[in-house]
């Protein structure tokens, strides 16, 4: 039933585009004075198809995943169990993404996808685990074909139910050490971009680490010598990760849906890279919330024609970046539905000479 | 009182900055990850030496004021009524900076420092009249030197009683049609910078009006003759308006108050310039919440050696750059004082190798 879904994503109508605009337009301010807020505020009314575009119960989906290269230490500087850790912690409301969400009344629901440990249930862990980390790709596949299919499929079915709770924004973040190695060569692979503008410093990667980091990841392209010829879920299976393939899933779902979707830094934009070649239309529901840090991000924002919200030297991770746009997203939305129009009220408007 | 109260700004210490950086570098999260919100989070805690900084019931003061200038349309596309009614649809709760703000829990506060209009009591309308409007800068001063102070003065006094309120981090905006001339003409003298790079399309000057705008405000120039020798009350005096001179009282007791101070775009930014003169210990105090899009802010955040945090386009005035800044004080301040740190949880750190 998921598979159906996935790929019945309608194309966001442009039937609107002008009365949209219109409206915008018509506000009691210079056309355009609001910069990015206007064009949010377009984005939103576009994707719900409505000059009155509303947010409701807005939640951020953390895919957590441990990566079989990590345990060797070539591409991370933190060691592999850092992912359980923080994974504890983001179940205890203790990290980053815990308290800017909560500042924002948005909820967080973490996914284990494949994490090294065995976590107690809690009420907001959700179980989607593949396995306790994929393989090591310097040696054979992350995965089998089959668990990456399944693996989409499971981050369908979490989107799925989350739109079935009423929320019609999702956020997509995820923590995995090792994650930005996956990333970077499935950005490499898919876009035929040389490995070295790919990879980037991840969560801390000094000079001589980055070096390596590099090294480490052309032996691996040299071993699967996959291009950009090869199928999407072919490189996907290959690199991994487990999160990586549940967010390809979430983030088709999610469009599938009609929800609106941010896109947090690197790794999640990888995997809406992913998604859109299965389905292109799934960009068309996206808000890229920021740029990162992380080398590889303005590069792959490029390559997408994204247009990034901010830009604020960010590189967590875990949805931390929707965390930090989804205010303006709300101001985007209040002042298209609230703020007066030079219909209703008297001023003067520039003159034409 | 006020006059005393304005020249007695505490410097910013710099005896804590060791401990809120390392309390920021011990949240679990690589160093440095959470890029521009730690900055932030460092400002709020170093202007309120406070570890665990807070932020109390913030407000936006916009003050509104006309220019002679103005009537004369050489430098402005929208007619000078634009001012009043503008003010009108503030009181009226439907302009940008209103919906924005309700949205974020910041009151805001409209000042009549001398609107071409007569308002009926309001709630929050401060009425702090120098008249209905400057004089016309092209023929004689905007404004006495004793207005100047008065109005200096009279903005002291309201920052004053806010922080009177309890509010302990004030945002300034601005409302008056003709005031990116002022501010033009101001930072022009003040930085000894051509006017052409100070002078910006405002509410929406095209080519040729934007060429009309700079040739007025050239020969203004020649007529005063004021350069950066003369005193910036001078300055301030000769090109106003009111409601810029009410910013820098406005600004210059904040400070001395120790609250936060949130300053927009480039109107704004010029009433810190001329504060900045009469007390350099105002910038210490500030946080520049954006660029906007008009042409002379880079220049002079550049100039003030100010790290705006937002970059979304904007140029519409009303204090709205420090309304959708405020989330992310907040975000900044809840993740300085709710993160776990390496201290409290298990996490392991980065290998030194």
């Amino acid at each position: 039933m998921v598979e159906k879904d996935i790929f019945s994503i309608f194309p966001v109508s442009k039937n609107l585009d002008g009365a949209i605009w219109d409206k915008i337009n018509r506000k009691i301010k210079p056309v355009g004075a609001l910069g990015k807020l206007e064009y949010l505020a377009y984005r939103m009314a576009s994707i719900q198809q409505s000059l009155e575009p509303v947010l409701a119960k807005p939640q951020i989906v953390l895919f957590a995943g441990d990566h079989g290269i990590a345990k060797s230490g070539l591409v991370n500087p933190y060691p592999k169990e850092v992912t359980y850790q923080m994974v504890l912690n983001f179940l205890n409301g203790r990290a980053a993404i815990n308290v800017l969400s909560e500042e924002q009344g948005i909820a967080v629901k973490i996914v284990d996808a494949g994490v090294d440990h065995i976590f107690n249930p809690g009420y907001c862990l959700i179980d989607a685990k593949m396995g306790f980390g994929t393989k090591d790709y310097r040696f054979q596949k992350a995965m089998t074909k089959e668990a990456c299919n399944q693996a989409i499929s499971k981050g369908a079915e979490i989107a799925a139910k989350i739109a079935d709770e009423k929320t019609n924004i999702i956020g997509f973040g995820e923590m995995g050490i090792g994650n930005s190695s996956s990333a970077a060569l499935i950005m490499s692979a898919l876009c035929d971009f040389p490995i070295q503008e790919c990879v980037g410093r991840g969560a801390g990667a000094d000079d001589a680490f980055l070096l390596q980091k590099t090294e480490t990841l052309k032996k691996v392209i040299s071993y699967h010598g996959l291009t950009k010829d090869n199928p999407p879920i072919e490189t996907l299976t290959t690199y991994g990760g487990f999160e990586i393939a549940q967010m390809v899933g979430g983030i088709l779902c999610a469009a599938s849906k009609g929800m609106i979707i941010l896109i947090d830094g690197f790794i999640s934009t990888v995997a809406i890279l992913v998604a859109s070649r299965i389905n292109p239309l799934v960009v068309d529901h996206a808000i890229f919330t920021h740029r990162s840090e992380e080398l590889g991000h303005a590069k792959l924002l490029g390559f997408l024609e994204a247009k990034p919200i901010l830009d604020l030297g960010m590189r967590l991770g875990e949805g931390t970046g929707c965390a930090v746009a989804y205010p303006l997203l709300r101001m985007a939305t209040a002042f298209l539905n609230k703020m007066a129009s030079f219909d209703d009220v008297e001023v003067s408007e520039k003159s034409d000479k």
